[in-house]
């Protein structure tokens, strides 16, 4: 891929302290809360060109471009679609992406130090909800001295910070990119996310989330519900294409029970390196985060806050999406409009499931260029 | 229910023994091998009316009826289509269905004692497949003197059963119906069926699967399996039907990680009740089996086998199986059809997902009878 944003650093921010606790939605506090966040291209004079990006379960701050000293070939989680030229345009754009409150990527989270105990969190973290990820990016917004966005984008738990933000904060975005996400997890959603909580709770090593201090982490089980997840990452058919019954790294069935078919290895695979990047506690909260989500539960409120908000609402689903499928997004669609807001709703074809809102697929770039340089054009900010 | 099969028992047939072990299609052998099996209704003088049942996965001998003190109410896993008057008529058929290799219910299977050493078997049994479940139960239907089947009839892993069996004895059935079953798992199948796995095998208390005199069981990593499993047998508008967002015993959400929506609740539920009747081990044997399961892949043996075998299939599938779709059952018809098979091939619809071939859903009940009738007819079986 050529061009893109080339080095960048993750930085840091404490946003809250001591004299300035963090207030969740609940009314509960935290002492403090760090946020670790990138940016790529400037912020222009009038800072009207502010494009955030909000990151999925296992998202991170590092969005686009290359740490020092990392592998070239393997940027930040969502360079194919920021950079110069690229759908959100560093050329004309400031884009900004944050690690979210309640992860583990350097935003605080179960696994900081309670400021009252100096002891990691675990379970002792107050349980979040999608608002209270929104009101820490906006506080970062407001150390940066933004006040208004030009866009919200973001896929899957990204699209929901979005969509909440648009109804809790009306006036501060011109438009909102909600991406193969969900406003209501289904039944079977909900399913799915509590056999994972189950098998990392399951976990003797979890310890009831105070493994932190203990040499042992409950890997067997967060390796596990990665992999229930990734399941539903892919498409059924995306799955045939690329493993179909091959078995891994030989011609004819092993038959046993270790891994023995490619589609077993590759889960193994997933599991395997997720552990090593991520916090089960983290996975806990974030996972719970998308079981409660309920932004159109109060349907007056809603009218309220959206009709006349003067945000574009981009609702973009994959067909082959079976995690989030193109239901949510229609229902998504349908609850906006009747609260009264302009919303372009688009289907988009692709083989590769719920993931495909990473992958760099003709048609689903081209909409969201579309839609980003409409907001830029009526913004009047220049380039494009 | 009216009707039905009234109070039945279990019995057990010493199948293989010292004399004359069991040889396993790979040419492992088990030194002894019992099956528990029921029947229902009478054998005729010619011995022309025996139908078969084969169980699915998590099944057992007990398919209608009631056993001596128990819960007229709770009838065995089949009841609604074996009775009188009922599509598998007791009046007119001499209905047997046997636990199979490999299971927990009373027939030989991993938590069996190995004959040579005296400790029950745990990994150490031999890896089955599909036809060795099927060649116990042909050694069963010798020791009662039954030469031919009417019909075998199966749904899910049973179904398979019943087609391994059309095509390893051609001769041996007047009909074959073979229900919600796959013919070769897709790589999402297999997923799910490795992630099952990996639950139970890294459970702790696994320990190899020689947990069997240590006091533990790894029930967690069981139950967990189970979950999983549930949610693949049950259509994502069922669950949406039966659970939507609703909370268990409450009218709001409690907040937090313990079991709060209802659908979390009855995933729990059937993830412990399983752990109470089911072996982790059978559990792993018999999904493995499936995953292997390949009986289309040497078509000219197929064809050689099942052209001229006079056996008439019924496939069926039910539309909202997500677990082995109706493409399964496409695939099914396509590959006997080519191989010159006579095949009715149907797709019911009903909203219950893969469970379905479970319930009496009156369009999938007559069409059952209706292909019964026709062989009962055509075999000169009197009644109907």
């Amino acid at each position: 891929m050529p061009g893109g944003v080339g080095l960048v650093e993750t930085r840091r921010a404490a946003l809250f302290g001591p004299d300035r606790p963090f207030e969740l939605a609940t009314g509960e506090r935290l002492g403090e809360v760090e946020v670790a966040y990138e940016t790529y291209g400037e912020l222009n004079a009038d800072r009207s060109n502010a494009v955030f990006i909000c990151h999925a379960l296992s998202g991170d701050a590092h969005a686009a471009g290359v740490h020092e000293g990392d592998d070239p070939d393997r940027p930040g989680w969502w360079d194919n679609i920021i950079g110069p030229g690229r759908p959100l345009d560093t050329d004309r754009f400031f884009v900004i992406c944050a690690n979210v409150l309640g992860g583990c990527k350097g935003t605080t989270g179960p696994s900081s130090p309670d400021p009252e105990t100096g002891q990691q969190y675990g379970l002792k973290f107050p349980l979040i909800q999608v608002r209270d990820i929104v009101e820490v990016h906006r506080a970062l917004l407001a150390e940066l001295g933004i006040e208004r966005l030009l866009a919200a984008v973001g896929g899957s738990l990204g699209g929901m910070q979005v969509l909440q933000w648009s109804i809790d904060h009306p006036g501060e975005m011109d438009g909102a990119l909600v991406i193969a996400a969900s406003g209501r997890l289904s039944a079977q959603n909900i399913a799915f996310s509590a056999v994972a909580r189950e098998a990392i709770m399951r976990d003797p090593d979890f310890g009831d989330g105070d493994y932190y201090e203990t040499g042992k982490r409950p890997d067997r089980g967060l390796g596990l519900a990665r992999m229930i997840g990734h399941i539903t990452y892919l498409s059924e058919e995306s799955m045939r294409q690329k493993f179909g019954r091959r078995i891994q790294d030989a011609e004819m069935p092993r038959f046993g029970f270790d891994v023995d078919f490619q589609v077993e290895s590759y889960l193994h695979y997933q599991g395997q390196s997720f552990v090593e990047r991520f916090d089960a506690n983290s996975y806990l909260y974030l996972g719970r985060v998308m079981d409660y989500f309920d932004p159109f539960g109060d349907p007056v409120h809603l009218q309220e806050q959206i009709s006349g908000s003067g945000t574009s609402f981009l609702v973009l689903s994959f067909d082959s999406d079976w995690r989030f499928s193109t239901s949510h997004s229609r229902e998504i669609t349908n609850e906006l409009r009747l609260a009264g807001a302009s919303v372009t709703f688009r289907e988009i074809e692709s083989p590769y499931g719920h993931d495909s809102f990473l992958f760099e697929i003709p048609d689903y770039h081209a909409t969201v260029s579309t839609f980003m340089d409409r907001l830029a054009d009526e913004a009047g900010i220049a380039g494009g």
